[in-house]
């Protein structure tokens, strides 16, 4: 940590502010510039407990040096986290595919779903059971009986299947029930979910906030491997901008720039990136060239009459054209498809 | 709501859409312009059960005329809506001043931030017992013994109190000891916590997302008052931009914007949405000047010993000073200070 | 500047930078932390030519402690600069008032929009004679005829003129027609126009560009400034964010911000920034009391009739009726109206 | 076009909006809601002339259903626009790779970077002879020599050159040394350099504002195709964002929603998109599998010793790999590299 003093701080103001630092625990430097003094800190404490520092008389800014994650960062594991869901592989050489609806409807959708999910080489069935809706007066989904349904068609095709969490209500709730549980954008600052989800030994499927940046977004991760559990998988999947002729604006630089600082999987949602069906074909395509380790894609078997997200879903037919390109592109960027293991 | 057709739509598509649009329970009405059939629906439906539509063949896009929401709007209830507060009135002619630490830390810096806060001339003691921090290594607040300790600053003082929950077993808690239920900004859409707390009959004082635009913001509090409870005060508390030399960037165009379109009260928090200490004066007249209801402001009895956002704190000094500014913006936009009532 | 090496960085790495940072003038210290050397680096010399040490082989970041502006900045010049325009003072005690109609439409247009402005208490009037418009399909204003006319405008009322400026000619012709230039947000980085606005005698409105940061709007105006032109006037005109409900964000925080980094006077623009007429009298309010020493309202005779930016004009009443809240409120924060000097 | 009345609106002021829209040329239809009258116009008058129409009394607000732009849209012209440079052709089968440094600073550098980015494969020279730099204390360019030195490298590659003009000054200098003229992201809506630049027959590189919609740049492009020039090639760098861990944050998803806007071509520049020589790479294929036509990247023969933006600069080695990569990609999403023709 370097703490910057301001061109008019006094000689005692310094020497208080040395004085704090050194009962923090910090060994501390000064720098004497042309203008000011600058204060290097040393030491292993998070930054975050610290901000009270910046406020210190004569204090002009506290610059950290230490990124403020530590379990899920590269420095703390350097090789890539593999994360195996019942035989799937996630993070490893092969990229993994998750299909499903946004929402459980009803068992014969989502077991027509499941099937054509499975028939197009899908390795993950994805189905909402809990909607976080943003109006009062939309379909809420099905609950437990929705829970049910997943089982039902993970017992089915043998794939395993993962439903978004709100509270820990759904989240104990989900546990005896599906493979893995996803954290949605709008909780992923929500810290006693991610406890909850980090006491579980589950893998849990984090989505990047709306607004979070980057760093924020490994935090949240950060709160749920100090609880114990390793198995994070983190998703992209578009952030808030001026720009409105896409739902979000999907962020693919943050593809590698995550692969940087962490060690965890990355996989990339564009269907609820764009919004827009037509626009999840390339920007699935983008997403494995950018070093995504997996895509979660919307696709339903009638999406004109689904509940929710009709406009950005695929169809059956559209998914296995999907697929059909992927395995074009996978090989070119040096990645493999993976073969879901037999029943 | 409009249906704006494709340049390239068939005469069965427009015809499927409206069949469509009949099942719903619209009367339609075609517009023939020089390139393209538009046509304009007509029901008190709302729009978002409706975006399947937009993927209809055919359909380039749904442009919804009526607002998403109902009860939080003006045209469902003209007059300002007033919410009591044990005496305190919030929406009326007189400005509420809130002030008191970003968290409870012990009973000791409680109760001098309370009488500190009322020797100033505050309404309402705000405190944080449960914090939703974004390093899982940072203090988390002190749960049931903060709410006592709000309690006891309550009865001590004579003022309400009000403190931000963070899950349904917070609120739950809360219920008994504090007069005001927060909910934070990132907590603005988690829905299954609007609706309890819209199944409560406390006071909600809903903060708008970091990234959230007032469309849905009012959508969160309709979320609160579709369960029953209309005692809702909205607070602007900044946006995430790209600016970064202040912690958010306060929107208070926003103020004008929610009076236009909705009867309740709103309050604008300029210690978030800054950041920064040094800002708070301003912006709180600001604040007044746009037309808020009123202010909640981080006051520490010793900003640099805060356990969190010491930075943005003021002291007891400063915010007797804002206090005697206050008194000359307040009259200067035809508006008045509020006396708290006698214990 | 502070030299951050990454953790894996070698001692040939981190004596290559020291000897690079010596050549550029730099006397270097190292600080040796916990799992990584930190150098920091003192001289005067600005970080921007320094960007290339930030890819040397090692090096993790660069810290930049001093601020990429000088001549601009609050520690090159602690007291306030007051502009002088034929008597007019703008940064000083009193605030002033600019208005006028978005473009220069006719003669009698104009001169009906100054002398209304006049009577309603404005203390220089606007007007466009060159507009950027964002359609090639849109009016494009009169050039050198609505000089003429501005011109006229201001012999007759006896006050100072305004307009805005796109490029070196339009900059050159108005030199002999008007007594303040405006650099408009389009313009805020067209690095050109700044160097020849820094080459003339005349005040220079400099608005800030709509996804400029204060640190980059204060870079514009040091472009200025460096050119020997001191007489700049800033102008926050709303910046763009997520929020589409009103035309920009107004971002006022920035306005005590600036006051804090820059000894420049600073204006705002709510017309612009909201784009809504109806916002524009609380949003001039909350300018004034935020701190900023004017404002520039778009006034025109009859809005409905405007070639441009209708929505946002106030008219003559809607301003003698903004001129007395003016009244009120600039007395609460201190400052005076002021008055235009007698012709 | 419709135009929503307010709720509370009156049958005159609905007849004179009807006449209005009667005088602009419009043809109406009345819709009558649930709650409110919405008026069809139908007419093909651009909805730019007629903000006015929104301030009019009673009106609540004007929905556009035309886009804005004619020329550049799909509608006025179906096939892709492939432009011809001398020999090399933009937005056809084969995509396009343009190469070279930031900014000219020496011939010996830039006859250097020629020659590398020829080995490599790349198609087109860039090099920056004129150059916007946000601190005036810094490199700003060798301006005519630059470009002599530019034509100079064309001769003896045999490759076409790109440089970006400033103004008009530097506009027509450059006319007689490049094969392409690039407006930058600084200048997307300077209209006077887009009407001067759509006055030549030269190819225009048009980047996207950092802050700039879709439709915006899509705007800016239809000025210059407004005045005869149909050559132009649209380039997405990244728009301003929350997201700070990258210089910007590269919009893929634009390249898709410009392919169904536009018959124009698209290329990518992630060097300047992203800031970071690291992920060029990955942004590049992602961009490819996006569909774009080509790429623009920065080349340096010597990246730690460049005068600008040398952090983002590719090594002639790191483009040696990235054309070996793109080789794998480009046939997966059924693109051809392109071969330069031969001296």
């Amino acid at each position: 940590m370097v703490v910057v003093m301001s061109v008019n701080s006094t000689v005692g103001q310094i020497e208080s502010v040395n004085e704090r630092l050194d009962q923090l625990g910090f060994q501390t430097q000064l720098i004497r510039g042309v203008k000011r003094i600058v204060i290097g800190a040393v030491g292993d404490r998070l930054v975050n407990d610290l901000r009270d520092l910046q406020q210190m008389p004569g204090v002009e800014k506290i610059v950290p040096i230490m990124k403020p994650f530590k379990l899920v960062s590269r420095e703390a594991k350097d090789e890539n986290t593999i994360i195996d869901v019942r035989g799937i592989k996630i993070g490893g050489d092969s990229i993994v595919v998750i299909a499903g609806p946004c929402a459980v409807e009803s068992k014969e959708q989502l077991l027509t779903a499941a099937r054509r999910a499975k028939k197009a080489g899908a390795n993950i069935i994805r189905g909402g059971a809990f909607k976080p809706r943003t109006s009062p007066y939309s379909f809420q989904g099905l609950e437990e009986e929705g829970l049910s349904i997943l089982k039902e068609a993970s017992l089915e095709t043998g794939l395993p299947v993962v439903t978004e969490v709100i509270d820990e209500r759904s989240l104990q709730l989900s546990l005896d029930y599906v493979d893995i549980i996803q954290i949605g954008a709008r909780n992923m600052q929500n810290f006693r979910l991610l406890k909850a989800a980090g006491q579980t030994d589950k893998p849990i499927l984090l989505k990047r906030g709306m607004s979070a940046t980057i760093e924020e977004w490994l935090m949240a991760a950060e709160y749920i491997m100090s609880e114990g559990n390793g198995k994070v998988i983190l998703c992209e999947r578009g952030i808030r901008t001026f720009e409105t002729s896409t739902r979000n604006t999907l962020d693919l630089s943050a593809v590698p720039m995550v692969k940087r600082l962490s060690h965890l999987p990355v996989i990339v949602d564009p269907s609820h990136a764009t919004g827009d069906r037509g626009l999840v074909l390339p920007m699935s395509l983008a997403a494995i060239a950018s070093g995504a380790d997996g895509l979660i894609l919307e696709m339903h078997p009638e999406p004109a009459k689904a509940l929710s997200d009709g406009p950005q879903s695929l169809t059956p037919e559209d998914l296995e054209h999907l697929m059909t390109q992927l395995q074009r592109i996978v090989p070119a960027v040096e990645r493999k498809m993976q073969l879901s293991p037999l029943l």
